[in-house]
């Protein structure tokens, strides 16, 4: 299912976008960019929180499948709902993304130039008015608000059909909570890269996982498990073993994310390697490395940390660094407890034995992902 | 009812933001400006839109209340619906402000320091590394994103009171239209200040007209009145009427938001004098003095307009063109033949008479405000 699953997000993704995209000729040809854009956004990503939030629902109603032809009927429009909340939740993240690359100044996703590079280019080739940079930061803020309402269109029309309106409602809350979550980790991420060096050495750990918790662990494993949860119509009990089980996988997730931040192979990742360095993030990785590095080679990497311009010699003078003093070693540790803590989680809970497999494949497949 | 309105909706505001105060204090205490400054930006404005909103649902039950005191129980809790429905557009509004004011470069919004000026001075008073700009965009852009999904919140909260399913379908979906709309709307007014100079010149009003039309008329007026009538289930020719009605008044809300951007007194509107001639906004009014403009006179008006730098002299000096042209005295024409024109269309809607009433009142106060 979970082959097929992406293969249905798919499906309603294109759909979606197709309706969009007529929707936008009609007000106006210049509008073509933006259905585009999205549109090519979307055909990629790995599509994780589509996947957790469909193996959220189903370790809910896995548990109690009924042979009904009636209730059946209704579990498969279910089934079409939740597909639709899924593919919800990655317009959603697209939009993040879009915004996220006009805070990180980055210049690609996704192995494409990012959306405010697009617009600029667009700007540049026109010979327009005013700078290429403040146009392709105001058009790409746009299409992210365009997403952020297009992703709440889409979980609507999926909660429309669903079967239980308690279910329904459930659903909304844990998506507007990961809204405002994911949303505040991200202020929290700038905030860390604009004070780190302001703060006692000695909290800089606690805070990157404050940042890992809110911006990444909660957003991308957390809150789709409870979204899905919810629209399965999960128990108290159900969601917080869904909960207990996401958090540290989350905290797992952005980990690696972190290690390919700056170990990645690019061709993989569609982001240049050492990206994380030369924007400064940081992570726990990185802080880490702060405590064990000998004095000297700390202050170089303090120096160098942040910096756009760094060339590939630095940035293979500091991947040294950070995996000689042993902090990737360290960081890979503490990835596989926290997989290992989630996987433990599912052992004794009350959630369906075909999602508590499937759940725990995605967990190693979610950590041992190379892009 | 419409002085009482508002202050509802100010309850209501201050309930959900202190309730999303507490939600924020829980997760770090560093977000305490993301609360504060939405309750600041939400303290002020005029709350046209809040209005449509309640007046279009009053348009349509108006025409049949009862006095079966069970329907009026129904008819109370669809009122406290409206209302918080009506206090989300507030709050969408607000968000799209605090964007706007980033794409607009804007250094103050309702008498104060824009969103990211005031995340650009946090940056600056802390000594914080990179640079303020950049850290007050990121910040000011969270900000709208936080604000986006609020809107959308309270939105929803309002809907599930609502005693009818259907209404509630309407109102979402015609919720949804209007952020679409209006967000491409305000793409297509960077489009053309960056583009105009490059048109055929018989185009720009056209084009300026386009603009009013989805940026400004739907979104502050059309929209609104039609959530608020699908709040109220209105018929296919109920929501008709409201819009009928809507565009046009719409339309002369945003000239005199032109007149104002341009001619405006800085103690009333909150925003510099001349505010949009160093932006550079191609208004119907800027496209109308610019066919009416002697040759000499228009390409000065041209080469100044969206200078920054424009001094108070500057600014006095393109005033008084535009006001000798004839530019502003045809500006105010429209305004008054548009108002006319959508207060004619209430003669034979099938809408309560109280409403109308209403409604003709809101038109002449949207048009003959000073802020």
């Amino acid at each position: 299912m979970s082959t097929r699953l992406v293969d249905l997000v798919r499906v309603e993704l294109d759909r979606f976008l197709s309706e969009r995209q007529s929707q936008l000729a009609e007000i106006a040809p210049e509008l073509a960019p933006f259905s585009d854009f999205a549109t090519e956004l979307l055909s990629g990503g790995k599509r994780f929180r589509a996947l957790f939030c469909y193996w959220g629902w189903q370790a809910v109603i896995g548990s109690e499948t009924s042979f009904d032809p009636l209730e059946d009927a209704a579990a498969h429009r279910d089934r079409d709902s939740v597909v639709l909340a899924a593919s919800a939740l990655e317009i959603f993240h697209a939009a993040a993304l879009v915004h996220d690359d006009i805070m990180d100044r980055s210049d690609t996703r996704r192995g494409m130039p990012a959306a405010h590079r697009r617009f600029e280019s667009m700007h540049r080739d026109g010979g327009w008015l005013g700078t290429p940079e403040h146009f392709g930061t105001s058009s790409a803020l746009l299409l992210g608000d365009l997403l952020l309402g297009w992703s709440d269109e889409l979980f609507d029309i999926g909660l429309t059909t669903l079967s239980s309106t308690d279910a329904s409602r459930a659903a909304r809350s844990e998506f507007h909570r990961m809204r405002t979550e994911v949303t505040m980790g991200q202020y929290l991420d700038v905030l860390e890269e604009s004070t780190w060096p302001l703060r006692d050495p000695g909290e800089l750990m606690e805070r990157a996982h404050r940042v890992i918790v809110y911006k990444s662990a909660k957003y991308s494993v957390e809150a789709p498990l409870a979204i899905g949860g919810s629209l399965g119509g999960a128990s108290i009990a159900q969601l917080a073993a869904l909960r207990e089980f996401g958090l540290p996988l989350g905290i797992a997730y952005q980990l690696r994310d972190d290690v390919l931040g700056v170990f990645g192979d690019s061709a993989l990742t569609g982001k240049p390697s050492g990206d994380d360095l030369r924007e400064g993030k940081s992570t726990v990785l990185v802080a880490t490395a702060r405590t064990r590095l000998p004095e000297p080679v700390r202050r170089t990497l303090d120096e160098l940390l942040g910096d756009p311009e760094l060339d590939d010699a630095q940035i293979a003078m500091l991947q040294s660094a950070i995996r000689d003093c042993g902090a990737l070693d360290a960081v890979e540790e503490l990835i596989e407890r926290a997989v290992h803590e989630a996987i433990a989680t599912l052992e004794s809970t009350p959630l369906s034995r075909q999602a508590k497999s499937q759940l725990s494949r995605l967990a190693e497949s979610v950590v041992t992902r190379t892009a």
